[in-house]
């Protein structure tokens, strides 16, 4: 703590210096990679006009946000809306795709008061009414929000995962030709409503449909709530604030409860299940066809997980770069130039990488799938088994990714936010609120934890399907050797390899990660033949296997992502193909190494192979460290996007920071000095009674 | 999503019911355990008595925080600031001591307000004051606040760690016998310094000591910053305000620049080093025992970290027994009784209880040290030299368990909050601010990387000293048999047992630990050798085997909390000892299971043993599972405490939290439908300008 005697007056460096001497000797050309990563130069062109649109608009500033109030914040907010619904009518639908997904980093809280009447309310609409209610509620100004503002009430107080146990009723009079939509209990209350609070004037409800007593499960209701020129309630609605979250306050939660509300029957949406002027129920062929909609949310928060962690590494790699800390000589040494700052921040940059690549598949095999059911229309037969088939393939896929990305990126925002030291805690370096509105991806659109068990019993499923002649589905196909070993533990033979270069190469970590996964799947399948073994129902075998389960989908998360990086580097062109690579095998090294035990249990890594992959991850560390900044430059985010003084591209933190401590909060005399301060400070010790009073003692 | 047909209606079950279940036969006797949580009876009242006083109290409502802005919650910050000093004048220490426990745990944010000046200001006082200097500030109210309120100014905008490299400087100016206190340069502001923006009137200034053009090293200087009767700022001294921070917004952090400010010579704290009239300076002969105050609060945050936890697992784990969903009959399962939740939250209980043994020890023989070291006095020699050796022990135990407690009491925190699904986003449900609140301890009083490198930094140069015949001290008696193998791999030898239970046994699983941490240190000695070898110097050497230091701390702390757990199991009363047991087995498997390449790779266990672990760690968390909620219990905190209504002692969870979020958000008109709503709704299409304007096109 104290050296003693003379030591020189420390030099400071300017931390602009710092961060161009980065930039001196780029080991690819950055812009290329810029382009790759966005998918071509044009979408990079679009990405940047939109951002430098958002910055000029006085309306998009935020940030200031950390010093509003939750009143402030929630009318902010609905001023954006309408310039944004305003944008998305008159400009193409990909600008509104890429400002969304722009604006979803910037300000998340406002993505989602506009993303759940655009996203959940009309895209209820778009995936469950027939087309001639679509176009009666298009008609009335749902896309536009002309006179129709929207919000999607599905959770209720007592029921999140379990839509199928919601309580709220929807029941058919057929004096009438009404439902009457009632929350039956208090647990029935929908909660969490987005918009509900102070936006929404419909909401498609999900209810439990009952005709004739009978109940049909959980179908949508369009339930109007206030009316639309005086905003007061409908007669059976209430409606309450939910106030105060962890995240995302630009959003307007709130609860409802319906007491017999009635809607005319045509507001059931009728795509799928239909109800008749008879009470007549008829149900449709294709249930499964109603999941459509939920794997685009899940997808579009992979993409979303790949841009959150871009900015936040974005942030901590050019502060590390600027930092000083330590070191020898007279000038501190930099953070990122510390091996245990690389280990930090890198494989975080590897694991970034690895995100964007799946999201970008994920996107054009939904689109692809999409498309093909789409031509399928209500026919039947082995087209439709094919598709119903690929749906299932893409719903567990996309669940698990959800869950596995979702929960990587949020370690990844709170690894950068404490790489920052003390300044992480500031509101406005970025990366505490950054946090806090990004931890809700892991529970919504499917709790993470459910979301993997039910990626994994699609794999229990699918090896038991495969052992059975069902063909494996492409990103299974690693299955095949472990199966045709009769589901014995080895897979794919142990490693040959043994120094640090030849353990790391890409086919090798491929295959690796393969052999676990299939290892790990079969594990699976075997605890719950256990399970059936013991007398136990199906799905009690499933609960029983559930750790193993979600194990298994951890490991073929790991693996599809190394795959699609993979894919990725072999597509990429050749200019940038050396320094992808380095970052995919970093990836599967890094990945490797943190689950060891794997490897070394299915035998394909030894004891001394796992420390030659740590030798090569020490190296590859040392490597990308040399192009950390290049790196999180070419992920193309402005300033205005990064929204952090220690994040700056010019390296300039520390004016920065300071600057905008000190306008968002210029020195005012202390509030309460006279009130409370001085008091405290003035007081004396109260001994008004005088001595104690001393009473008579027997002994 | 949708069954087709008719379920029956669901029934639902009173959660008052669904909790009163898991009390009515514990395995053990819960009021036994919470005495011995708390170490007895006495203690155990004590704890009751001042919950009830902080509950009855108004001034200590905390429940409707979420709800105030930054300037309301500093304001009532305040309030409670003269209500704890006068009782902390008049009650006893060890109230005192109980009360901001519970504190701590309730209101971390007002902690810190309190903290920062009786813990660091004052604490700074008693640890570098020379006696009579002591005397002083106490006679003008340091202690008691009268006349004086304390800040702790160490950290500078750009430095936070480097205590060394602080820029700050304390000049001695001969001519008039005062120092001149100055900040250089924008990155010597002082910053994070709590109390600075608003309460202050006093600050332990950390700086650079000039003499006759020489630097001496940082020591510390009190220097007053406002006027005690105006709460005017000195002349030149400049404070600003942090504003908003991820937490802990009670307290009002602020920057501070000096502005050549002149102050006696007598304001330096002289107990270490020592400045006199003429200039001269002399130095101390032991210049660790500064070390001291560091180490308390390390320990205090070891004993936090257990509290929180506790907090945060009695919300989860009674939400758990009585919030449903999905499940075979009319009646959905608890949570609590899905094997995948009971993985979720019963290791961390197990955890808990391994982080509350750990505090324990560690406060006893912190405070047998620091004894020690008060008799010593001045002396120097064997008993001195001795007296060092256990300081570094204890420091860098602290250290490492300081970062690895505070880790691992984040991650619970987390777990918990998502394990409530989406109400753990809810701010009234206490755990989404918990985890805000909680995030620094990560950072400040040492960041956590840094002190776990010190951590396995000492274990490094213990291991060497002990090849040059040093006797190892008692925590790492588990090297003696690795180094007695000359450093080979393997240690204690394979474990071995078969069966699950075989390979559970605590004296297995203590071996087991030993031989990883034993491992993974000689593995750190050799990289630090690797990095000797190649050239290096010493500290380029540690820097070298950074990543292998880290993982060695890391392996240490497990081994250090099992031992201690393995200890307070043996010590407890025998009603106790077979769920104690239980939960330190489950501490030492599934924490091994966890790093289970580690244990193949140091062959202490075989792939079948691991699986063997499994098997335990699941029939573990069935037999845990029975007493969740009696485990909790035993904690003993309050509702006041735990202030969520998703953690009531009753279970009535859903009544209360509707009744908490609708009287904290009473609903009223929507503030801008006027301004912002019905403008949006009544728009129609901007076509003002008729059609488009043709112009003549030549081809």
């Amino acid at each position: 703590m104290s050296p003693a005697s003379t030591s020189p007056t420390p030099k400071t460096i300017d931390p602009r210096e710092s961060i161009a001497e980065e930039r001196k000797a780029p080991g690819f050309p950055i812009r290329e990679l810029t382009y790759w990563i966005d998918g071509g130069k044009k979408a990079t062109e679009l990405k940047e006009s939109i951002m430098l649109e958002l910055e000029r608009d006085p309306l998009w500033r935020v940030n200031d946000n950390p010093n509003l109030t939750l009143a402030e914040t929630r009318e902010r907010a609905m001023k954006k809306i309408r310039r944004l619904a305003d944008q998305a009518m008159s400009h193409p639908l990909e600008n509104t795709m890429v400002r969304m997904s722009i604006i979803s980093v910037v300000d998340p809280g406002f993505w989602t008061r506009f993303g759940v009447h655009f996203g959940l309310f009309v895209g209820a609409l778009q995936g469950q009414a027939t087309p001639a209610q679509l176009a009666y509620w298009m008609e009335k100004g749902a896309l536009s929000m002309q006179g129709i503002t929207g919000c999607f009430g599905m959770t209720e107080l007592g029921h999140g995962s379990n839509v199928a146990g919601l309580e709220t009723t929807a029941t058919f009079d057929a004096a009438t030709d009404e439902f009457v939509v009632h929350s039956p209990t208090l647990t029935s209350t929908k909660w969490w409503i987005g918009g509900a609070a102070h936006t929404a004037t419909h909401c498609s409800v999900y209810a439990q449909l009952v005709v004739d007593g009978r109940r049909y499960g959980t179908k949508t209701f369009v339930v109007q709530l206030r009316d639309t020129k005086t905003f007061e309630l409908m007669p059976g609605v209430n409606i309450g604030d939910l106030g105060k979250k962890m995240g995302r306050d630009q959003i307007d939660n709130g609860w409802i409860r319906f007491t017999y509300v009635r809607i005319p029957r045509s507001h059931m949406l009728m795509k799928h299940t239909k109800v008749l002027r008879s009470g007549k129920v008829i149900e449709p062929p294709l249930a499964q066809l109603a999941y459509g909609a939920l794997i685009q949310g899940r997808v579009s928060m992979v993409s979303d997980s790949a841009n959150v962690a871009k900015r936040a590494l974005t942030i901590a790699t050019r502060y590390a770069s600027v930092r000083r800390q330590f070191g020898d000589g007279a000038i501190e040494t930099k953070l990122l130039d510390y091996p245990i700052h690389q280990h930090r921040l890198l494989p975080l940059v590897a694991q970034t990488f690895a995100m964007i690549f799946a999201a970008r598949e994920m996107t054009s095999s939904y689109r692809q799938l999409m498309s093909e059911l789409g031509k399928l229309g209500d026919a039947t037969g082995a087209k439709a088994d094919e598709a119903i088939k690929n749906l299932k393939e893409t719903h567990a896929t996309s669940a698990g990714l959800k869950a596995f990305c979702t929960w990587m990126c949020l370690n990844i925002i709170d690894q950068c936010r404490q790489s920052l030291g003390g300044h992480g805690y500031s509101a406005y370096t970025g990366l505490a609120q950054a946090y806090s509105d990004f931890a809700v991806h892991c529970t919504w659109e499917g709790d993470n934890t459910i979301l993997t068990l039910q990626c994994g019993r699609y794999l229990v499923a699918t090896a038991l399907d495969a052992r059975k002649g069902q063909p494996l589905p492409a990103n299974l196909k690693y299955l095949a050797r472990a199966m045709a070993q009769n589901g014995a533990a080895k897979t794919t033979g142990p490693c040959t390899g043994s120094t640090a270069e030849e353990v790391s190469e890409l086919r090798v970590l491929e295959a690796a990660w393969g052999s676990v996964a299939a290892n790990a799947i079969l594990s699976a399948v075997r605890a719950f033949e256990t399970g059936q073994a013991k007398g136990m129902s199906k799905d009690n075998a499933y609960e029983f296997s559930s750790a193993a389960r979600l194990h298994a989908a951890r490991m073929h998360s790991y693996t599809y992502l190394l795959q699609r990086f993979v894919t990725q580097v072999e597509q990429s062109p050749a200019a940038l193909r050396p320094v992808l690579t380095l970052l995919a095998r970093l990836f599967g090294a890094h990945s490797a190494v943190q689950h060891s035990g794997e490897f070394l249990q299915s035998g394909f890594y030894s004891g001394s192979q796992i420390e030659a992959l740590k030798t090569f991850v020490n190296s590859a560390c040392t490597e990308v460290r040399k192009d950390a900044i290049p790196l999180t430059d070419a992920f193309g985010y402005t300033d205005y996007v990064i929204n952090s003084p220690l994040g700056r591209y010019d390296g300039d933190v520390y004016e920065k920071y300071f600057d905008l401590v000190t306008s968002l909060n210029p020195q005012k005399p202390v509030p309460y000095f006279d009130s409370l301060i001085r008091p405290l400070l003035e007081r004396t010790n109260e001994s008004e009674l005088g001595p104690e009073l001393e009473i008579d003692q027997e002994e």
